[in-house]
């Protein structure tokens, strides 16, 4: 039964009108509301620790680290020496735990919108943050990110997005538009890189963001690179796109390259203490499936404030 | 789809291998346990603030009248002039909320086994008990309902059983068996009654163990009278069998002796409080559907120490 | 879990937007569309046979009994001497099943306006009509029951809608306001009766549209009877109104008077054949709950082709 | 809600414990058993239709190809020019029918020991074997794939195993053991190569038993090499170990030698008609998780008969 034993409350999610992911609910640690949307953090059975915003799974304990890894890493080794950081949005402090892993770095300024989203992962979500949020190096706004990113009074290495999906109406659209990213780009170090992560990746759901999202950037930046991998408690292959008008290309680094060059850049220990990303991990997300890459060669649309490419 | 909005939690209960039910859950207020079985308090959106033991639904503030209303005016209306009354179980505290609108009770005994069970639903379920358990007419047992009824100094004019359901290797086994309700005739001032929650009384539901409770108690007493009632958060029909040596029959009660009698006992005022009882829904609960009446024909079982009849 | 052994086939059914049923399913024998709606019959393993209208529970091979013969036995109790009867929708075949046990009736007129939904329970519902269809009292329509009810060349005894429910735009709207009930009414012949389903009758559901169709009713007919009874497969208690210029009150009949008469019209036999309704029985679901009584009396609204009452 | 429109009816499946997912179930094409286990199949609203074996998902018309290219193509191309192939189970043909692409292939072998699914199958699931049962270097067994291998007359180029997991009790463990892969060795042409499906990978998942699987077939080949793919209708990552004493190394293929390879042996035509498998999908298959790799060099279990690593 459902209802065996302790499995009588469940978290459901709708991965489409097809397709609903239910979880044991085991407690609800928080269940707010902040001006921009409902906030729910809860224990689950199958993915631990879960951060839920408007319902929808954002984060959990158990496999965080697969997607912040993915976000973090990879840009940040694409670029010679990463000192400056903007972060837009990554609330639960997961996105910063990575960055500051980097010996390199000097300073990251996050901007996230929502306080009660960063407050609420200080709070119930300890292993996310791992105390990133009292690192020296960090410089947090609760504020608009593009108003923060635009009048900042320096440039960065990295610009790291980690923003809800581009829905309509929804408060993050502005953030993946071609005027935004033309924008963006002039924040940028020269050798600078953007990423952002963009949305589901999976054979029956990668056709929305994704190739819209890499399409705008790739008006706007001379290369862009995809990667894509799984995370159980998305349910689903998850992207991501990097964007610059460097030279460097992430695909063709071999494994001993990547190992190499993290290790120089974490230190010997903090290398070790990756769970997922390395140089094999690397081959296995740059290399992507057959199906995204003719979304990609197929993909017209651009996103501009007048001519919003509809996510639903 | 079933995570729109705030409905992504869920509180699942199956009804039977065929059947579960799916309430939105809002808040867990507690979840605990005891050394007896695991004790939950919910909010859910169809049936409000819950009870659950061991994962099942006990009462819903929403419609836990219904179920108390009928557990315990039709019996003290049964008696010509009940002052002391003995409660088995009834943690919630609904059942001596019930009993004290009678202004004739001088003395409730009640006998809960499960001090968690009292603690959470004082703490977390007010309307429930609405104040009963400070009482003065109240004196409350943490113990076993079978010792300290036994060991009574006193015996009761009617005597309530709101215990969980006989299942095999349960806690509540031994206070169904005719051993058992031997005993409990001798606590009974003459022309006293007893009555017992007695299990669901659905059609796909009354097999197991209406029918055996009903004929354990009908050879031990002279007369017994059963009622149904539905009770929406139990997703069926429930039951109830009134035991007694006593004349007196509750079927043959007119709606206006029924309401006559409750204005008497309880006061204009609080009869006009009761949300569910009153004479005409005493009539319907007391002529029951043609297939309880037919198993109680057929049922040969008898609850004993030594031949439990197991309820799954 | 869930999906153990083989129930990973589950239908599921909204009760409202915070409670879902969820039956296992084992076998789909038709799934199709009409002009009207989308008709499935499908096996579950709680309510056995099913015939599903967009979706929803029509009725069940395990319990429809308690439905039709609730339905129609009352009523035609109340008529002295029913001869004829007009059936307005009752497209499963098991409430004509009923009306002919009666030894009285002569002709029945009955206009369902879904072809798809007569044939389909002429082939997959084989214990609903019970060859009810081949009776040669039958006349069957296939059209709207108000146009051959009101172009009938006869008047009736008793008339039943067993008619889906009044929501806003829906099919059967028409078919409940004052003006039909004007028309409906002369077509009685005198002491005739009307009975129509009145939908949900549970503490949870019983608002809509019970109370606005007896208040519509009852302002068109001298007297209305309510009467409400639990469905296992309706997950509810389930209402009907009785409504007449007759001055016989259902209410007030003993068990033995129903029994008496029960046995005269339906002779001994087939009197003992009735799974669900007898005295006892009848008595249970005249004496409705007080809720359903204390609405009755708050209710202002009727329903009018002008202003429809809006049941969601 | 769950239940709008015709998502009323749905397919269950428990990934594990806590954790279920649920795909609109629109028709039941198949619904069977064989002597060893049941069989459905079904049309899903998600995964479009799919294969059930004792209620689990097997292959869905969606996504199956991502799993049978993976499964076959790699092992195929790691041979210099596989001419015969067995093939361990596969009944739905999907299997043979990326074999039968390879135009160096002369004959292959298959058994299936479950007939009801070989029938179904080519019954129900035509887009599966797209008409490879009819092609004529297939020589078709329904028998113990163990016994036909083992009593064949010639020897294999590759050999594939498409089997169910080796679950305590059921009836392809003994398909998993150090035993039968030594006997599988015996069966194979110098150069040849053994690959099996190895479960789940993900990483909730990957522990049993996809390393015992690996682990054993390293104490019997001197090289294995393991694949992992996400496969949405498994709502899982799979994975894949292909095991040989060659001393090709599948994961030292650059795009550009795959691709070329895979058109050599296809055909240009065929090699542009897959829809997963090319150059990049197979570095991003070949490069595992680190938390797979892991598992790797920490496993010491070995499938015996005498000692089975049980799987539940």
């Amino acid at each position: 039964m459902f209802s065996i034993e302790n499995r009588n409350k469940w978290f459901a999610e709708a991965i489409n009108d097809d397709l609903q992911i239910f979880s044991t609910l085991k407690t609800v640690y928080y269940a707010g509301k902040s001006p921009f949307q409902t906030i729910d953090v809860i224990e689950t059975g199958s993915f631990g620790r879960c951060l839920l915003i408007d319902g929808k799974m954002q984060s959990a304990s158990i496999d965080e680290f697969i997607y912040h890894e993915s976000l973090v890493h990879p840009v940040m080794l694409a670029h010679p020496n990463p000192k400056t950081v903007f972060v837009g949005g990554g609330g639960e402090g997961a996105t910063i735990r990575e960055i500051f892993r980097h010996k390199s770095v000097e300073k990251v300024v996050m901007a996230d919108i929502d306080e009660v989203v960063v407050k609420t992962s200080r709070d119930h979500l300890p292993t996310h943050h791992a105390g990133a949020y009292s690192d020296p190096r960090l410089e947090l706004h609760i504020d608009d990110a593009k108003k923060i990113l635009f009048e900042s009074p320096v440039n960065f290495d990295v610009i790291i997005f980690d923003l809800a999906d581009p829905t309509e109406g929804g408060p993050a659209y502005l953030l993946y538009t071609k005027n935004f990213y033309e924008q963006v780009k002039k924040k940028l170090n020269p050798g600078g890189l953007v990423i952002t992560q963009s949305g589901p990746a999976g054979l029956l759901t990668y056709k929305e963001p994704f190739p819209s999202i890499r399409n705008t950037l790739a008006a706007v930046f001379e290369n862009t690179f995809e990667m894509a991998v799984h995370v159980p408690s998305f349910n689903d292959m998850y992207s991501y796109v990097i964007a610059t008008d460097s030279k460097e290309d992430p695909r063709t680094w071999t494994t001993e390259q990547v190992d190499e060059k993290l290790k120089q850049r974490l230190g010997e220990d903090a290398f070790g203490k990756l769970q997922f990303y390395d140089g094999i991990s690397h081959r296995g997300i740059v290399n992507i499936p057959k199906y995204l890459r003719e979304a990609i060669k197929e993909e017209k649309r651009i996103y501009t404030e007048e001519n919003p490419v509809y996510f639903h």
